[in-house]
């Protein structure tokens, strides 16, 4: 194999890993909520394909290839499924367990979001908006929070892209880095790690070093 | 008439009732949100339409045919308005009679469950679908559930999807006994009917038999 | 200059007057919301683009205008960002400040609301829909509605469309009165402005004279 046949091998597992990550961090929450089996595998299947739905309606390439091709679906599917009967089937205290699965699912969740922001710039500039820097961040960032968007208005959270610690403004820098590397003549398919790797390294270390944004004080 | 025209009416009347059906259940609910006569229009159009949106966004079927043909907008909305004045000159208590009404609409829940789906993977099958199985189950599955998705999320309620018993699941399984029909021959038209039928049908049962889906005891 | 260049240049004033004023309402809820500086700009920017990205999905205009052209986005994030300053570097009583903001943000929210309603009507009349009246209001009433709905679901807030007084219905009705004005041949940039101003004129005499429409009352 060369070079390029590596990387497109690499990055097909980085999206499924993006895929199973942003399944898992649904059907979890379903399980909080206490979902029935139903209930899990619907909110890990749309978690995980919500933002590429979004990203297809946003730039009309509809169906969205989530509904022409069964196999995120089936990957999301089958992760949730997984999560539901590990759950099920385990002893002992479920919210203790569930507690310490958050630590995990942020990391799998910044993976998705670093792979997808990157996906939905590529998607974008294969429909012709190559040029279109603006459009295509945004669309990237959708690609990366949408899916994560709609499972939190499911089940009544407050959407982690408001709450969460330099998320989406993660997506908008390493999508930016990503424009600028290939701009400057990269490889694309380097650019692509870079860029998306970028975007996870930036939300770990908002996660660990509990980067906060400026808030307004109510009470001042 | 011959068979092919009655079943033509028969189903149109079908289509209506769905339609109704899910107005009422919207209408109903926005009362019993103490919404005032815009809100409960407003959410029983909505509801009985907003199925039908989704399933014209997914598949680029734009503007979508509930704002080009204002027939069933109008059948929404007047049924809405009934439902309204039915409550406001009612005279005694209004919780009591709401509580009644639930099960009423839970029937006709049903049956716009049973037809939209239908409708719904038609729907994709004219777009040139008709082979994608995968496909035209979940555009099926969302113009059925599409609606009280909305208005659930509007009215800040926990998607029934999510939580009522066997709701999805049943239209996913009549979507397949309908393809599967179609398949081997039968007339479409009495396919039509099998499927919605076998939904409501699912449904009904699920709903009497209190048939629950496996859940995780968080708490065990 | 003649007097269609003044009011094309009074149209865009007033179109940056809608932005601005659906960004402030969006930040300041934000604000309230306790979200930090990301929150505030992304409720500000959602809140002023929304209704005109729902509008191009339905009308099937993709990608949408506000991703093609960062201008009304520009718009919306410094005035977002001013907001939040302004709250940020204030002294005293931020509670009592946003309390006072809300009389405000009603005036601009109304100003928005007229505007945004007959630049989607007019939308879609550019897309070839221009006899169909029931398209025209829904489109048009989408577009002004539209970004309020998406902030309060977003911050987990009952949309004002279905609480607020005679919102979505001034819309409708001041489309209404623009289609018949355009219809008895009034030049159409003067029917804009009268459509327009009749919806504010109605949204403030609603708030002013606290027009309540009929309502339900459970406990009667």
């Amino acid at each position: 194999m060369n070079t390029q046949e590596i990387m497109n091998i690499l990055w097909l597992i980085f999206e499924i890993i993006g895929t199973v990550a942003f399944a898992i961090s649904g059907a979890l929450l379903a399980v909080e909520k206490e979902n029935d089996i139903f209930g899990v595998l619907f909110l890990g299947v749309t978690t995980a394909v919500g933002g590429g739905i979004m990203r297809d309606i946003l730039t009309g390439e509809l169906p969205p290839k989530a509904f022409q091709d069964p196999v995120y679906v089936l990957i999301a599917a089958v992760t949730s499924l997984i999560v539901f009967f590990l759950m099920y089937f385990t002893k002992g205290n479920i919210r203790k367990k569930l507690a310490m699965a958050d630590a995990v699912i942020n990391v799998f969740d910044a993976v998705g979001l670093g792979v997808f922001t990157i996906f939905g710039m590529n998607a974008a500039a294969e429909l012709g908006h190559g040029e279109n820097l603006f459009l295509r961040l945004f669309v990237g960032m959708i690609t990366g929070v949408g899916g994560g968007i709609i499972r939190d208005i499911l089940v009544r959270e407050i959407p982690s892209v408001l709450c969460k610690r330099i998320y989406a403004v993660a997506s908008l820098i390493g999508g930016l880095i990503y424009y600028l590397l290939v701009k400057l003549g990269m490889n694309a398919g380097v650019a692509n790690f870079i860029g998306a790797a970028s975007i996870f390294i930036i939300r770990m270390l908002a996660s660990k070093f509990r980067w906060d944004l400026p808030k307004v004080d109510l009470d001042k």
